[in-house]
Order: structure tokens, then sequence, then C-alpha cells
């Protein structure tokens, strides 16, 4: 089985290493990532310029390839034929948990939809390590053990066509973990504020600030999973419709 | 009524200055948009750099403001306060549509779900005017009308929460176009191609080529509709868990 690897933090972040070794005990890896940091990046395909691919080294010494382009471009390029047929995508290990709305801005689940768009499974692996203590380097081990066994199984049994799998492990030891729960979207309520400043030369300038935002930990869900100690696997659809809407609009009249 | 009027093609784009005339006819408007193109750029909010907001003007000689943001940010900054409560976002007009798996992509659409994940019903518009002759101008104007009717309607109706409008509109004359249709999102069919070439210095380099993407032109669908000759109204969600392929996940054994 080929495992193409990638992320949308850099080829250089510590997660794509832990999530390439720990690819290598489920199959055969070829690393594709984008040259410098893209989170935050939403879902982007380069097509108004042409693309570079270098090869480099990760950490451990093994060979990965880079790209001037976006995550999603990471995708599309090794699945256009730039490396040889991809059995699965996986992205990650993204150093802060995807949850509730979240997954709508986060590079790492746009990075494993491009997968499933191009008819490969796509699987988005991300650690909650905004809850460990500030100071200290982030241990991606537990994280790349759970990642190998999810695409272990995610190889075994298949996966429906347009799912993407969007996991969330939480910063804890494998043995602290309570297991891995299937779970759906939550809620994150967002907290954001406007502050408004003016620079030394005298003019406004504006950060989006605010709190962090906070999770609504509802049972069932990835944030009350993540919370409650368990790996969340939140199957994801590129179908957007919301069925329950399109009745009520149906019966609008537009004039 | 307060609508705040945004794009993702930078505030001089021509779509954007129809958008904006539109809603003057539906209530009173402040336009905000990026000062340059953004174009696939996806979900993106800045929280690493402080953004700049400045006035400029519209080719009508009406007021603006553009920042440097991202799209996204075009509609945090008003939201948060930088402009008095607003009723409705409205995004467009985009000059291709935005269709089937498009909408992950579409920078229109994600300016609409930050509107909607900040409490405020959004909207956007699309026009396919890549089915229009090449080399004539865009003409705006009949987008511009199903616009105005489209928002009168949700600002009335209203629209249930976590509801995201996605409009597409044919390149037709308003006696031309069939009428309008509430739709689900379709299906397009990419057949990007890798295409290798070689620079004057002996280098490769890679275009993400092929041949542009078709729509499965089902019925009830957006592909199916705009292909018809009807204005296409999807709802979208920002829950994109697939709940069917829970079920099929929830019997599996991890191990």
């Amino acid at each position: 089985m080929h495992i193409l690897v990638t992320n949308d933090d850099g080829v250089q972040a510590p997660g794509i290493l832990a999530l390439a070794q720990a690819m290598r005990q489920v199959g055969q890896v070829t690393v594709f990532a984008p040259d410098r940091n893209w989170s935050a990046s939403g879902h982007v395909k380069t097509l108004e310029r042409p693309l570079r691919v270098n090869e480099t080294l990760l950490a451990d010494g093994t060979s990965a390839f880079m790209s001037d382009g976006a995550p999603s471009d990471c995708v599309a390029l090794p699945l256009l034929g730039f490396v040889d047929k991809v059995d699965l995508v996986v992205s990650g290990i993204n150093p802060f948990s995807n949850i509730g709305h979240d997954v709508t801005y986060s590079g790492t689940v746009t990075a494993a939809m491009e997968a499933v768009i191009a008819g490969v499974p796509g699987i988005a692996f991300s650690l909650a390590s905004q809850d460990k203590p500030v100071g200290v380097p982030t241990d991606y081990g537990p994280a790349g053990q759970i990642a190998a066994i999810v695409a272990k199984k995610v190889l075994e049994a298949g996966l429906s066509e347009g799912v993407v799998l969007n996991v969330n492990i939480p910063y804890l030891s494998i043995e602290a973990m309570k297991g891995i729960m299937v779970t759906r979207q939550g809620l994150r309520v967002y907290r954001d504020a406007l502050d408004r400043r003016i620079d030394p030369r005298g003019r406004p300038y504006y950060w989006i600030g605010g709190e962090a935002p906070t999770s609504v930990n509802e049972e069932g869900t990835d944030v009350g999973a993540l919370a409650a100690g368990y790996v969340s696997v939140t199957p994801l659809q590129l179908d957007l419709t919301n069925y329950k809407a399109m009745e009520e609009l149906k019966i609008w009249e537009w004039k």
C-alpha cells in the first residue's frame, strides 16, 4: 500500500515527521508537503502559476518532496501522476485540534478533502496540544500510534465514496486515552473581538483579537469526545447541502 | 436594514459594484472588501498580523472600505464592530459559477460562511459568465436584479440557523431565465492533468493543467438548474458530518 503524507504546516513541521514515521509501519510512504506554513489557508488550487517541486530531507534523514504550492496542490500533484498510484492520503499531524467549525478553516482537513475529490481516501490528523504545558516540546508519539491504527483500519475496511475522516487526538499518553469514538462535528463559540490600535505614525490598525474560542462540550461530538479523553473520528462529506433547509425554501415565493 | 457587501475578487472587481448597486434597492449598504484578488483562497482568518482598513471609491463614485485581509477578514472586521449592526452579508458577484465541489474552494462562499458562523445571514452570488462569448464585457445587470430579489426575500423570511445560501445565476437576460430553483449541490468532474515542462535553464516545473471540469447535469442540482436556464439557490450547512458514514464506522473495531 502506498501512502501519501502531507500537511499544511510545511515539510519542516514536527507533526509531519511523526506522521511519516507512523505510516511506515502501515505501508510504503511518500512525503509531499508545502515548503512553508500554510496554516488556516483553506482550500486552494494553484492554477495561475506553475509549481516547483524540490527534494528535501526530514529531520530523521528520510527523503521528502516539497512544493511551493498550497496544501491542496501537494495532494493534486502526486495524485495527478508525479508519484506512483496512491492508496491513501494522510494529512497532519496538525499541532492543534480541528473541531467544530474549525474544519471549514483547516488546511489539514482540506488536504484530505482534495484526496477524496480525486477518489482516494483521505484522513486528517490533529493533536490537541493546545492542552499541554507551555514551554515543553510537543510529543507526537502517541498521536503517531493512533494515526497508524486508524490508517491501517481504513486501508483494510475502506471508506464509502466522498467520506473524509477528521481525526482529533487528545494530548495524553496512549494509556490515558479512553479509546476511539466515532463522532459528529460539534460547535465552537468564537469570541473574537475587534482590537483597534494606533501605530507610531498615528494611523489606526486592527487585530482580530478577543479570547480563544470555547467549545460546546456536547456528548457524541468531536468536542465532547476530546474533552473526555477520547480520540474523535468524524466522517465528513463534500456535499454541503442542507437538505432540511431545502424543503423550507421550496415553499418560498420569489418576487 | 443594513447590508454588508463583500467579495473575494477585490474591491475593484466589476461584480461587487453590480452587487452594491442592487443591494441599494433593498437597504442601507456598506461595501467592505479585500484590496486585491483572493480568488480560490478558501477560508482564511488573519490572526498573525494586524489589518489595515482604507477608504476607496467604487467606479460609480460611491464609498467603500478595503482591507489587506482575506475575504473572511472583510466579513469579520465589520461584524466585530467596525460598522453598525449588520442584518445581512452578501458576497460576489463572482464572475464564474460556484457549483458542485467548487463550493469547497470558493472564497465567495466562505465569506458568506463567515457571516453565518457569526450569526448573520450570508448569501453568495455567482454568475455563470464562463458561458458568455469571449471578448465581450460581462453584463452583471440581470444578476444584480436576481440578487436584489433573493436578498429581499431572505430579509423578509429569514434563514434557519447555520444556513448559507449559495446562489448561481445563468448568463442570460432576465426574460430568458426560467425562474429560481431551490437545489442541492451537484457534482463536478475535475479533469486536471499534470503538465511537466522544462524552463529555459533546464529545470522542470509543473502546471496543474488538463481540461475544464465537466458538470454532471443531474436534475435538482445546482449544475442541472443552471444548465436548464434557472437560477439555482442551494442552502449549504456548516455541519460537514456524514451521518450515514458515522453509522458504518461505529461498528468498526479499532486495533
